[in-house]
């Protein structure tokens, strides 16, 4: 290795053992975790056994006591909220622990509602052992020529089908499962589906209750689809990267307290939800002009990913999952890679969550925070009509990277927070992993004649047509608490001739003007773009206003990813998340709506959830208002994106709309080597 | 300065003084340039004087010969084709350097139709110094209280507004100007404009053929509109940047031999003209499973960047400009600025373009290409459904960027070129700089009743609305010349129940599919995305597939930037940019079609151009076919953006889609120090 890497990562390391200040927002300690266990478990408020964990997160104060909790003052109150399965049922308590040595239930409430919580990795694991032992399914193995002990299957979500369908299984806490070739010729199972079984397990009972061989397939060959650097070469004739490496001589530019991240003008809280994954609080920037901190994001976090399936046939059309609810990303956030999933300049940090049994789970490097010198511009000029000489300024653009990875299966998800000194706060959600492949009798297209539902990607194996729908909640406090949501939509004018309609008298035939509308409730503020007029969508702050009284405030602006959901209104995977008709919702900050879906996922029939919120048209002008918006992709695959799919980004920036009184990167130091006027200071090459 | 920054600057410096290799592509030479001059004004076939020199560039080989040509044989013959202005006439030369001692005119046609070549540097000097010597000019400054020595003005394209309008000007060669107060107290004179005046020039005579002095407005003041750093602070108190420099302890990954560049696959030719600035051309990727190169762009550029105002006032109604025809984006690429425009390891190229005397002008570093090292991921996957272990593999993405910056007047854009080793060709234009602004008597937003087509962005200042529109013009030739234009559109279906129309007898109402669809002329091939449903865009060759059936080829994907004009069909700026209601176009490839609005666009009427081309409705089925794509952005302004714009950006990619039998990137080494198993081997936070 370099010396300078080695320097680098010395310095990473020695910067990064910082002071622990606690924050009221701080997820739970391994310590807390255990706590929350102990008081459960203790409690005489569920005695049915076994009791299982399914979900521990912070229970967060009330917003208005965070606001005004101090940096430094240690937290007040600590609470965790919870949901576990005991009895056949669901329940929610909160547990107060604020003292770890003496922790309490301060509440507890069944769940009478539709839907069960996420599942835990182990009855994950607990199913998946079931099917070797199932008669059907050993014969259905044998019949198609494979060895039981090569074949591995994984739980999938069944979603909700209506109450006949529910009803079939005694409305019961079921899921369906999904089986491959699993054997040491490739660590792409996914690649070699046992196609055509359907298995339902009941997962209270942990037994299987519903089995079907429909159909057989034959199973893909395990030949092409490893991606395990050993097994695809040497010789590794693809293309070379030559190394590179961001060395900072100065070292690191950001500081780390607790959870607290200070990096140039901004400061933010990171912490770490199961479900969530990263989460974003109480992100500011510093107004140098002002000579001040403000508000920008109070909490920031991704509430759903839904990923329907487009194959409406027996083993495939349930396939439309929510991960977060279903599954819970935080759980699913695996260890990230130095110098692959994150630079070398990158600190890491851990997170904990619940196993079943309650106990603390430590992922390790669960997050990163870099420093990105992509040798982009942050802002530039050259004058050239000044008298002759051409003067140039310009500045180099370095943001701050907070990445999480999450790995839902088959499918990769680099989830991105990225800071901008200007101000903007950049969201990348970026695809990667393996498709979900379904085996078929198909060798080459020419055999093919009707709908597969999806793309032949290699021999036998279909990538099945789908979408993702990544759902981010943005409890925006733009300068403030309350604001509102403004639609500026760009209206062609024909040119009237008279200035007294915003005309003149000239040959112009047209223009476009800014039609200014201030959202007064919910059904206002809600936005599907591909069908909307071109607007500038911005929440405001309508008490704050710049020296020349325009409203502070923030500009959402859209990068691709714009799909919404096609799916029929009343088809049941979408009433679940009706919420994907529309990239843009708001509504008013309310600490129960957190989850796009609605608390319950599994098997929920989406009478909850953010369509469902907004249909009590709740006032959201000048009021604590929260941003959702989804990123949409559909996903037509290609033999590109096989076995594993270069990585497809898809992003959205918030950024200050007459949020300064001017761009607060003027008064930012050159950087060091800068030079401002016409110089030929590079290597030439002719 | 660090050991490794010197390092790397002399890698650099080292390896870019390459052998020359020539190419029929390359961009003319100093020598060529002075080569052409001679020829032209030799030539009897022009003998009114003075002739200046309006475009010069090369005039390109057959496309069939420039294919079959062979990488390191000497170009055969060179042309360069000029536009000269002489005794009021527009004159079309080609001219024969292939010997520049002897060249040679071979052709000459006079224009005929509307419209007149790009404004020379020389004349929008001279016509600059007219208004001081014009009197009622200096009574209008007078008038204002303005010192003339303090004022300056500057060329604006008029356009066209019809005939009765031209033949006000004697159907002359004219063009408007713009004043501002160029004081010392700011370099910043666009935030000081001297509003209320219209100069028109005859920029034949070089004489003020008109003028008005309609309403006088406040000058903005000069405080706070200055962005030098030197006058800005100190103390610089914005947000400070760490300093972070990539270093490469294996050098530089790209060969550059004349202007043939060579990076990991990929290779490509980079050329420069004086009108689009950065060509690529020939970029083709290195396939390493099929063993052989393979085409995929022969040749791109930015064909137009239509500018509109939005404010039909009398000053302000004809701003609506072509940066590429009226000015030439190549003559306003200034040199980059090392550690500001491009990051410590890029390499320069330069260029050269004609003067108004056909002299060539060196333009240093005007080009450059360098190594992102972004800290992306390029693909990943965790396996954690493998008996137990959690398993790895990622690979750190990086890319080469080609990069110009185009300087129009106010506006700075940087126009990107990023390469990708997936196959993925990445254009990105960020727009910088300074707004147009428009003096106003308003200081306070609450004083404004009217429309004034603007954002108050300062005292007394309109940040006006306008649209950018940059289209690019990219001859993709998908593994081989002849290609198709698929739209593959996502169909939303009912499931019928019934297997034979692609349903299934299961829950399941809805779902999408791809109907698929060939182009069989220019009318199939307009789309415009906004009004369109959703559907994957492609690129292919219909004599290409893969081993499995697939028809090769490359997907476009938008990301952002997808405004369309709202300018009525029948406004006259609208007339001319009609190409700019749809984002995508698709010609058969004609080698005198490559500007977007038509070869003259100074007051052109818009008969000429893409959309006028292709009403012809030509075939466009397995032809050799070109996508015009258009980049959209509406402005409206805000203080943010003010005195200087911190950069937005807006993108498309051009992604394999079937082209490869699989992802090209699993048979690429694993960088140094990467880590497959699950490894704690990050910094610890906490």
């Amino acid at each position: 290795m370099l010396p300078p890497l080695i320097l680098a990562v010395l310095l990473v390391s020695a910067a990064a053992r910082a002071s622990s200040k606690s924050h009221p927002l701080d997820p739970l300690t391994a310590g807390e975790h255990s706590a929350v266990r102990t008081a459960v478990l203790a409690s005489p408020l569920i005695s049915d056994r076994p009791l299982t964990f399914h979900y521990v997160g912070l229970d967060e104060p009330d917003k208005a006591d965070v606001i005004s909790h101090e940096h430094g003052i240690s937290s007040t109150q600590r609470r965790a909220f919870v949901i576990a399965r005991a009895g056949g049922q669901s329940h929610e308590l909160q547990v107060d622990i604020t003292n770890i040595s003496a922790p309490s239930v301060l509440s507890h409430a069944i769940h009478h509602g539709s839907g069960f919580p996420r599942f835990t990795t182990e009855e994950e694991v607990a199913a998946a052992a079931l099917p070797d032992k199932y008669p059907p399914f050993a014969e259905s193995v044998q019949r198609r020529g494979l060895d039981i002990e090569d074949v591995g299957c994984g739980v999938i979500a069944m979603g909700w089908w209506g109450s006949d369908e529910q009803a079939k299984w005694g409305n019961r806490r079921v899921a369906k499962m999904q089986c491959f070739v699993i054997a040491d010729e490739t660590a792409n199972f996914y690649a070699r589906p046992m196609e055509g079984v359907t298995l339902v397990v009941d997962l209270e009972r942990m037994a299987i209750v519903g089995y079907k061989d429909r159909v057989r397939y034959p199973v893909p060959k395990a030949e092409g689809t490893d991606y395990r650097a050993e097994k695809v070469g040497p010789p590794f004739t693809g293309p070379a990267a030559t190394p590179g490496v961001v060395v900072q001589p100065e070292g690191r530019g950001f500081h780390i307290d607790g959870h607290l991240v200070r990096w140039a003008n901004w400061e933010f809280h990171l912490g770490f939800d199961m479900r969530a994954g990263t989460v974003i609080s109480q992100a500011s920037i510093y107004d140098a002009d002002a000579e001040m901190r403000r508000r920008v994001l109070y909490r920031g976090f991704v509430s759903e990913v839904f990923v329907p399936y487009m194959d409406p046939e027996e083993e495939w059309y349930f396939h439309t999952f929510m991960d977060a609810g279903e599954y819970g990303l935080g759980t699913v956030a695996f260890p990230l890679q130095p110098g692959g999933d994150c630079p070398g300049n990158a600190v890491y940090f851990d997170g904990y969550y619940a196993d079943h049994d309650g106990k603390p789970v430590k992922v390790d490097n669960v997050m990163c925070v870099f420093e990105r010198y992509a040798g982009d511009v942050a802002w530039r000029h050259t004058e050239a009509l000044l008298r002759g000489q051409v003067y140039t300024e310009v500045r180099p653009d370095v943001t701050l990277v907070v990445r999480m990875v999450v790995t839902m299966g088959n499918y990769d998800y680099v989830l991105d927070w990225e800071f901008k000194t200007s101000g903007a706060i950049k969201l990348v959600a970026s695809l990667s992993g393996i498709l979900e492949m379904k085996a078929t009798t198909y060798t080459h297209t020419d055999q093919i004649k009707e709908d597969v539902h999806g793309t032949l990607v290699a021999e036998n194996t279909i990538g099945v047509y789908h979408d993702h729908f990544i759902t981010y909640h943005l409890d925006l406090d733009v300068d403030g608490t309350k604001n509102s949501f403004v639609k500026n939509t760009i209206t062609p004018k024909r040119n009237t001739k008279d200035p007294a309609t915003g005309g003149a008298d000239t040959p112009r035939r047209s223009y476009w003007t800014v039609h200014h509308e201030v959202a007064e409730n919910e059904s206002d503020g809600q936005v599907s773009l591909n069908s909307s007029p071109p607007a500038d969508l911005l929440f405001v702050n309508p008490s704050k206003r710049t020296k020349i009284g325009n409203e502070v405030g923030y500009r959402l602006v859209p990068a691709g990813a714009t799909a919404t959901s096609l799916l029929a209104d009343d088809d049941y995977p979408q009433r679940r998340a009706s919420y994907t008709k529309k990239q843009v919702w708001v509504t008013p900050y309310n600490r129960s709506e957190k989850w796009a879906p609605g608390l319950y996922t599994v098997q929920g029939t989406g009478d909850d959830g953010l369509a469902a919120w907004s249909k009590r048209n709740r006032r959201i002008k000048d009021e604590d208002i929260v941003l959702w918006y989804t990123l949409g992709f559909h996903h037509v695959p290609c033999q590109d994106d096989f076995p594993v799919m270069p990585t497809l980004s898809g992003s959205f920036e918030l950024r200050p709309f007459n949020f300064f009184e001017g761009n607060p990167l003027l008064i930012r130091s050159r950087p060091a080597g800068h030079v401002s006027s016409n110089c030929s200071c590079g290597a030439q090459v002719m």
